[in-house]
């Protein structure tokens, strides 16, 4: 079996997802078409997930990348996480301003002898590794000044990831995003945090979005990855992991695939876009719809 | 039961712990001995641990503090985490490099609604909640730069770390470091991540040293406690990390505590300073002793 799943930020059913509805649903199409058609032609897991991140960074309405939100200072600080299941290799990044694709500056963590670089050194690190460089202008848009301008303390987080299982049986996990908007600067959640908003092993692969800061407390994608290793369905793993969450006051959302392909794509907001597609069916997209 | 472990980093038995053997046993003994006089008068584990980590960071042979090691270009960039198990609150800083006690940066952001915070802006958080701030001098020291111009590709890790169960039955756990001899700036191993290189619930507080990247691949820490959650014991866990990591090509040490009291410091490097004191015994150090 070969499986891809995406996510583009759990969170309220926001004006936002209702008002650019169709562009959203385009949005999410686009990324699984692209994850898809790379594992059809033959493509590993992580090259999937990495691709389909991608394009929802350089979509303007979701929260990572393009669309980041911004800090209390004005300025963007992107984080974004890449793991493979078969050697559990792994590369993040966190605090990066400048790279246009976060999740490619994660993916050439990923092939160093490091796992987790940050700030101005890991977009100098991007850049010598052949990820595009963009002026600050390209994150900080009129559109995400008035969203700065006009937040409340309690705002959508939103994020967005994705998980894959490949024709040789290796599974992905990836994520990226702005962080929350008009958070502190400096401020990290679990995005780029191996164990907490991504993990993939040989018996799981997760991405989370929501609450980061639980999220980390509750180390949400290992400890779902570990129940199913044991023998724990993946429903089952994911449903324990987000009442953890909550049982810390939080709320959010995951994807994740296991080993046999199975998908769970569970959330405890009002809505989560989201997309599956497995080999010999047809890609399914919701936005602000329940499943 | 109450409760007190150390650690200063597993690593080989270097000509650095042979030739000053008695400073670093009397560094353990203060370390072990700051925490346990505050157990004795009431405080809570966070608070003996983060002080006996403050201890071992104030002496300039541990790897964290004002010894810390210094990446390629001659600066610090310095790691610290908090976890306190009772409700899981967490802090951490990554690529601090004016903060004194990174322990007291991460002590503060745990007190906050933030888990992580990382570079400059970590330190200017720590500096408004009354961290001492020094001058770049206070780290890179001769001794220092000498290492640096010494350090070939393979060089120790070390870190310092500290486990605590109080009167009250509340674990705790807490990690310094100053990263590895020669790093990339930016590069971040696992002390500051929640799960990797620190953690704590009711169950089990876990302080790590060794390959950070692996570490944080095998998500170690929260993989012990989850461990001892589930029944494993304290030996049989810590045990089956380090194999696991062991797997992944690396070596290290960590050092656990459950909530019945029972520690476990194992290593699978030539040598691990550490101490213990348990309530109504005599306080133990070990430089470069086996058990």
């Amino acid at each position: 079996v070969t499986v891809i799943g995406i996510h583009a930020g759990a969170g309220p059913r926001s004006p936002k997802l209702r008002d650019h509805y169709d562009e959203c649903h385009d949005a999410l199409v686009r990324a699984l078409a692209a994850g898809r058609e790379l594992l059809e032609r033959g493509a590993d897991a992580v090259d999937a997930v990495t691709l389909a991140v991608t394009v929802m960074e350089d979509f303007e309405l979701f929260n990572a990348g393009r669309g980041a939100a911004l800090c209390t200072d004005g300025c963007v600080q992107l984080s974004a996480s890449l793991m493979r299941g078969a050697d559990r290799a792994a590369g993040a990044v966190a605090g990066v301003s400048r790279t246009k694709n976060p999740i490619l500056a994660a993916a050439a963590v990923l092939a160093s002898p490091q796992v987790l670089l940050i700030g101005d050194h890991a977009d100098a690190f991007a850049d010598r590794h052949g990820a595009e460089q963009v002026s600050p202008d390209y994150f900080v848009t009129e559109r995400q000044l008035r969203n700065l301008r006009a937040a409340t303390t309690d705002v959508s987080t939103g994020t967005v990831g994705a998980v894959a299982l490949d024709a040789y049986g290796v599974l992905a996990a990836a994520t990226s995003t702005g962080g929350i908007i008009g958070q502190p600067p400096g401020r990290v959640g679990d995005s780029p945090v191996i164990g907490a908003g991504t993990w993939a092993d040989r018996h799981a692969a997760v991405s989370c979005t929501g609450d980061g800061e639980l999220f980390i407390r509750s180390a949400v994608a290992r400890t779902i990855a570990f129940r199913a290793e044991q023998g724990t369905t993946l429903a089952d793993a994911t449903r324990l992991s987000l009442e953890d969450v909550e049982s810390l006051g939080g709320t959010g959302g995951v994807i994740a695939c296991d080993a046999h392909g199975a998908l769970s794509l569970p959330y405890t907001t009002e809505a989560m876009p989201r997309g599956v597609w497995r080999a010999g069916a047809e890609p399914q997209v919701w936005v602000t719809e329940a499943m």
